[in-house]
């Protein structure tokens, strides 16, 4: 069975640079499975500049906005790096899918696999409830979501300002 | 004097669970003190998960939405878990009573107790600033709660995705 | 060169009694580098409760809302506590100035510094995405200036509850 590793941390800590070098460890080429999709200018925007940093010949990009497993089992033959969940979560509830279907199956996939997967995901608890239903119910699948694969993971990372600390 | 262990995290972070565990550490059975009222629906829910996730024998609910210095003393010959501080903190404040003059009463009562004390509370304060005023004041209450209780127990442990980092 | 520690968590964290502590053990009297600036009763209520937790001889105070590069320089004979980036990021913002200019200005004047320099911040990123693009681009700048410090700092500690992790 392969490893699999997550990185936990905020918006802008780093989590996805560590990712990335924690990826490369595994050897290149490696496979980058981006679940953002981009709506609008801002997220384009976001994406292009995520997509410079790993400029060069060291990654592939798979796109998987939604079925991350079929991505996983597409791609098992090099390291991967799955950035991030939190957005891939998003798009299963905007899709009107049924994020613990999902992702109990993402879980039984990550342990199905013969190359590493590398993991990113936000801590999205910390702040204030939020006023409004969606965003409480959306933090509550994220928070769940992020410990059922913490649990799954052979290690996790948590993220602030661009350190990490080993959690497991 | 007995130990009291705090275990602070964000919504869905897995603190619950780790902080049951701890306390059925020290024995069984143990006191649920459980300081949510359900005022709602949806609070209503919540409380039935969690009540689902402690079936079984293992433990007493003693119900203390603001007294929770008399839910201590009155249940001092059993491991007890108070589940949670920032819902507690939350109906001192609806109903009108002085926030500090209780924390500073639960931490001496905290002091006092012969059985083991286990508390949860979240860190709310690492999202952006809040828009409302009534929101920042809840913040810092329930910062300025959290360090007095850290200050006060014998073990925290600072939890994200279901798993535990050990902070004193 | 000069030590440069970064503290860094939640609001009412008590990053800043942590911060002042340890610039402290660089000697006394030690230059508390403020950045806020009270615009309304709430920020003048908050800055005179932390001016009055600094009471005594030990502290000179030091008025940077903005030029914190100038401030750091004439300062440079003691040690200084710069309490904190945040409002300082804010600051810079709302003044239509160059974030990325001045942060990198600050990075580039830590290390040239004789003196230690403690400096605290906030974890702004743990909560859920903000409504507005104003909060999302600041929270963006926070979270990157935090790792730009944190990439200078010799010591980086991560605080809740009153506590620290040391991170590097």
């Amino acid at each position: 069975m392969s490893e699999s590793i997550l990185f936990i941390g905020g918006a802008r800590s780093g989590k996805s640079r560590l990712a990335e070098a924690r990826t490369l460890q595994f050897g290149q080429p490696a496979t980058y499975i981006a679940t953002a999709e981009a709506w609008d200018d801002e997220m384009t925007a976001r994406i292009a500049a995520h997509q410079a940093q790993r400029a060069g010949s060291a990654w592939h990009t798979y796109a998987a906005p939604r079925d991350l497993v079929a991505a996983l089992h597409a791609t098992d033959s090099s390291p991967r790096l799955v950035d991030c969940l939190t957005l891939w979560l998003t798009n299963i509830m905007l899709a009107g899918l049924d994020w613990q279907v999902e992702g109990k199956a993402l879980v039984a996939a990550l342990a199905a696999q013969s190359a590493p997967v590398v993991l990113v995901s936000n801590e999205v608890g910390m702040g204030i409830v939020p006023d409004n239903r969606l965003a409480r119910d959306f933090r509550d699948a994220a928070g769940r979501l992020n410990q059922w694969v913490a649990q799954a993971a052979d290690e996790v990372h948590f993220v602030s300002a661009g350190l990490s600390m080993r959690m497991k």
